[in-house]
C-alpha cells in the first residue's frame, strides 16, 4: 500500500484564507488542526486549533491571567472580532510546527519514520507536487493494526 | 458555563496500560492523542499518536532511513511485537508536551488561556483531584462560535 491509498481528505485552508473559516472549520469539524498550503497549493505548514484558541482570549487577560475567573461568558462573542480581518498567515505561529510532507508512493513505513521524526500528528501527501490527502497518525495506526 | 459542562468524556489510559491497547484506541477512536493518568487517577500527560506511530519503524530504519522504501508491508504485522509487554511508561516521550488541566469550575476563558499558553490540543478537567473529562481545543471553538 502507498501513501496515495492510505490519505484522506482533510479540510485544507490557503495562508490567505479567511482566519474566521479556518476557526469555523476546526469547530466544525472538531479537529485539532488544519493543513494550510500556500497560494501554489503546495502544503506549508500546520495551523493548530490550539493556536485559534488564543483568539478566545481578550489581551487584558494574556496581560494580567487572574482576570480570566472574573469574565462572563460574552466574551465569546467577541472572538469574531478578534479575528475579523485577520487571514490564517497572520494567526500561524511563527514557531509553527514542521508539517510532515510524504510522497504518494511511499511506504507506510517511510510515512511512518517521517511522521515520528517530526512528531508531526499528520502528513501531507503530495503528488507532481500537489496536495492529494492527508494521513494522520492514528490513520496510520489503523491501517498498521488492521493488517495485524 | 464551567469547565465541567465543557468537557466530553475522552479516552484514558494509565501509565501502566498496556501500550498496544493505547495504539489500540488511538486506531479505533481515531485520535490524536491520549490523555493519561497515574496510578492515583490524577492527569499525568499526554500520549501523542505521532510517538506511537514510532513502533511502525524497525529500529534498522531508524538507523538508516534508506531501507524504509525497500520493505515490504508484511512490517506492519510486527507493531505488536514492538509494543508487546510494554506499558504507557515506556513509550511516553521523555520531553512529552505539558498536559493543559484546568478545574471544574474553570470559565472559557480560564481554558482557553492555559490552553494557548502551553500550546495543548485538550485540557484535563479536574475536580476534587480527580478526573471528570477532556476539553479539546476544537471543542472550545465549537462553544465559542456557537455563542456567537
Amino acid at each position: 500500500m502507498h501513501a496515495e491509498d492510505m490519505a484522506e481528505e482533510f479540510p485544507v485552508v490557503g495562508l490567505n484564507s479567511d482566519a474566521w473559516e479556518a476557526a469555523r472549520l476546526l469547530a466544525e469539524h472538531r479537529l485539532p488542526g488544519l493543513v494550510v498550503t500556500d497560494p501554489d497549493g503546495h502544503p506549508h505548514s500546520i495551523l493548530p486549533a490550539s493556536q485559534v484558541v488564543r483568539f478566545l482570549v481578550p489581551s487584558y487577560v494574556q496581560d494580567d491571567p487572574s482576570l480570566a475567573g472574573v469574565l462572563d461568558e460574552s466574551m465569546a462573542d467577541r472572538v469574531a472580532d478578534k479575528l475579523g480581518g485577520k487571514t490564517v498567515r497572520d494567526v500561524i505561529p511563527h514557531e509553527a510546527p514542521e508539517l510532515a510532507v510524504v510522497n504518494f508512493d511511499d511506504t507506510i513505513v517511510e510515512v511512518a519514520a517521517i511522521m515520528a521524526r517530526l512528531r508531526c500528528p499528520l502528513a501531507a501527501v503530495i503528488k507532481d507536487r500537489q496536495l492529494v490527502g492527508v494521513i494522520t497518525a492514528s490513520r496510520l495506526l489503523q491501517l498498521a493494526l488492521v493488517h495485524h
